[in-house]
């Protein structure tokens, strides 16, 4: 029987990550860890194969620890990538009866601010650690609901007062699956490449002769975001997401031509992006 | 004797959004609230006639909620800019003695992380809603310290234990004051305009057509920053801080010159900057 992989995420138990990394690895063994950092450790350690991490919310934006650790002098790899619907739902102890608090994590409260003020305008908001910390509380709280995945609810015995919660329908996160670097593998078939890199300054149009070398081979864009550098303010590290593998040849040229032009450049992985 | 101006800002007292606002609007009346959307809703009340918050640090990144704001339909202009020095001292009760609790905002103790795990591993950290409010604790709490501006310890009678406490030597917040729109004025020697936009999606060379407009007048683009435009994963709206106004030939044509390429551009302002 081959041996089950280590794949370490942030828990507890019923946190949307968790379902993304069984989703990315099925019937593999799933570490949970109670900060994305932690998580981040466990590769380090040799704990874990892979860890499993949320890197961009569709209304809340980047997840900056996960940025901030990619572009870091710690050798990890992008080989994965899931696009995971978020759906919040409000869940409680008891299907009906009075409501003062609603707990969850602040991004999940964020992301059904309106909402809440709408059809719950009594209601107390707390903030916890996780969603899955917010049902785990709810449960033994009564007057008080929490935001959370349908999981979550399941686990935690609670009744769904509301489904969907959240106040924009499009709401979905992208996780990346991170492995040491000697995992990475570029093949021509992926079908997008990260890359962050840190352009030299105060010149006007650097960035700009950076993106001609992608819009003269057709390369699309599909995202680029900037972080502080942490040298001086007005200093910028850039990510970007390109469309295609870096083992192709309009990518594989145009990373060539553009690297000259930054004081460093770090490709984060060519991988696949697999839909829930 | 002339009315005085009141000021919003993100108290309570001593916090480094007071210093800011006392700096851009020296003599005039500051009016502390506990969150930055309740700072700005002052505005829209009409009980304040500017408001002054963080729009960047230059460790931690961009401060979201003031771009999403800003981005809104909320019709805010950005009227000045002020670049602050950030110093965080740990300060306590007592000077000298063991310390178990080290409390502060989560930017700052993030600020600080690595120090404080150098210089007092045995520590606690817990967070607390405002650098200030971590001081007004610790002045109560045997065994704590704050870490906060140098104002705060003044103000809650605190022993400064260790100056300049931050990880990184160049810590800076960009604040910028804000006003309800129909105090825009494009003053030619403005040094600085930002303007917020949405770019038609899924085509190559979008951004680089648009930068393009900026590079061939010699317009530095000081910075750019992406966050989600919320109607799908993947689609941005994009932040642009240029050298110059809106008033001037140039910078007024290549706005022109985007304006039609983008589904939607709102120039948030042209403005001066000062310096602590």
């Amino acid at each position: 029987m081959p041996q089950r992989l280590t794949i370490s995420c942030l828990g507890p138990c019923g946190t949307h990550s968790e379902a993304a990394a069984r989703r990315l690895f099925p019937g593999e063994n799933i570490l949970l860890h109670s900060t994305i950092s932690a998580a981040l450790d466990a590769i380090d350690a040799g704990s874990a194969a892979f860890c499993v991490i949320p890197i961009e919310n569709s209304i809340e934006g980047s997840i900056n620890i996960t940025l901030d650790t990619l572009s870091s002098n710690r050798d990890f790899c992008i080989v994965k990538e899931l696009v995971w619907p978020i759906r919040h739902h409000l869940m409680a102890k008891e299907p009906s009866g009075p409501l003062n608090i609603i707990m969850s994590h602040p991004q999940a409260l964020a992301q059904c601010r309106e909402n809440i003020k709408k059809i719950y305008p009594q209601a107390k908001l707390q903030e916890t650690v996780s969603t899955a910390e917010a049902a785990r509380l709810a449960a033994d709280t009564p007057g008080s609901a929490a935001i959370g995945a349908g999981e979550a609810a399941e686990l935690y015995g609670l009744h769904i007062l509301q489904k969907d919660l959240q106040d924009f329908s499009v709401n979905c996160t992208r996780f990346v699956s991170i492995a040491a670097r000697p995992f990475l593998t570029a093949e021509e078939s992926a079908e997008k490449t990260s890359i962050v890199c840190e352009l030299p300054g105060e010149q006007p149009g650097t960035l700009y002769r950076m993106l001609k070398e992608f819009a003269k081979r057709e390369i699309n864009l599909v995202r680029i975001e900037s972080r502080p550098a942490r040298t001086a303010l007005g200093r910028y590290i850039f990510f970007f997401d390109l469309e295609g593998s870096a083992a192709s040849d309009s990518v594989g040229e145009a990373l060539a031509a553009i690297k000259p032009q930054t004081l460093w450049l770090k490709i984060l992985g060519s991988y696949p992006v697999l839909k829930a």
